[in-house]
């Protein structure tokens, strides 16, 4: 006989499985991004700094990677459902210009790391470590921080095109994160039941920490 | 007055200074190479293995800004000379393939770890060290060994090509470092100082584990 417990932690395995994949697919792909955003970079300290970022989400990569395969999950494997999704995401915010790529970047680093926070505390003990762990390993994005608002103090144009855009950003990023929840259903389970105060709210929060970070950079 | 010690310490500061910039550079292209040629993989676990050499680059190369820092010297004055050369090394040997990408990968990481190796010795004790820790950082290479093995155990014809390409590779390489050798007069004289036996017998040593790599890709 199945229990409604043995239900409930096949439910959470599932969903931990699942949320694994997506930070996976996640770092895999900001990597593939930032590398080719790298390469416009007009100079090469701005270069090695978007590289520099690139190279971290690997580290995080490796280590998920690590992680899944404990839990006798191929990172592939827990990759593939959130393929379309994220590269739909990247397709829809591709960077036109090298200060676009910086304001991606930084925002898109802040919101990931504000995720990799919220989950922490819902996961089962190494899993949560684990999310702290990558957590731990940031403090990659002061060249954007500079570069950002150094060009937002020169042009106004500048900074009204680049407030927008940091807007548009989340704006694409919550899209299609409802696209996967809506068609995952044990992980929007497990999202509700560990944010505990419901979708919303977690929303709200994301939305207020990627309005701080637009003023970090100027973009107020 | 100037003596002639002094005169051979300004020298040898130039030239590790031009080793650590040759070095930095060839690192940061090749991080730029390597996520380009990760975005063709025909699998997940490809793009993953690929993104990870990738990572691995800016992970030395962030070793060799720090190392060029602590001599007062920015990473980007120091690799400026070399990226012309380093440049046109990667566009005449631009893969057309993923398993071009493979052996390049592969043969590369190896090449620059047999330099490294060679000059680790010749360096001032810190700088040796630097390199010998940059060394120590290796092993991503497992994936392409498989896949190039077994690509070539199911067609002869893949091999013969695969062959071929493995040795221009080489000899583009080879091509460009004489061009940027002709064109530092202190490195080439600390290269032909430090290697000891002279250039040729350093090219000789460099072709000799070449070749015992091909053989490792099946490529002999």
């Amino acid at each position: 006989m199945v229990t409604a417990r043995a239900v409930d932690e096949a439910v959470a395995d599932r969903a931990t499985v699942d949320l694994l994949g997506v930070l996976a697919y996640g770092e895999l792909s900001a990597f593939d991004r930032l590398a080719e955003d790298a390469r416009q970079a007009p100079t090469l300290a701005g270069r090695a700094a978007l590289s520099a970022m690139a190279a971290a989400e690997i580290g995080h990569f490796r280590l998920l990677e690590e992680h899944l395969k404990g839990l006798g999950v191929s990172v592939e494997d827990a990759m593939r459902p959130f393929v379309a999704q994220i590269d739909a995401y990247h397709a829809s915010t591709a960077p036109r210009s090298w200060l676009e790529s910086l304001v991606k970047a930084y925002l898109g680093d802040g919101l990931a790391a504000d995720f990799y926070r919220e989950i922490a505390g819902w996961l089962p003990g190494p899993t949560g470590e684990l999310v702290q762990q990558v957590l731990a390993d940031t403090g990659h994005s002061a060249f954007a921080e500079r570069e950002v608002r150094a060009a937002c103090e020169a042009s106004r144009q500048v900074h009204d095109r680049l407030a927008l855009w940091g807007r548009r950003l989340l704006g694409e990023a919550v899209t299609q994160a409802q696209h996967i929840v809506a068609e995952r259903d044990e992980l929007a389970e497990f999202i509700v039941t560990g944010s505990g105060d419901g979708i919303a709210a977690l929303l709200k929060r994301l939305q207020h920490n990627h309005a701080k970070r637009m003023a970090k950079l100027g973009l107020n």
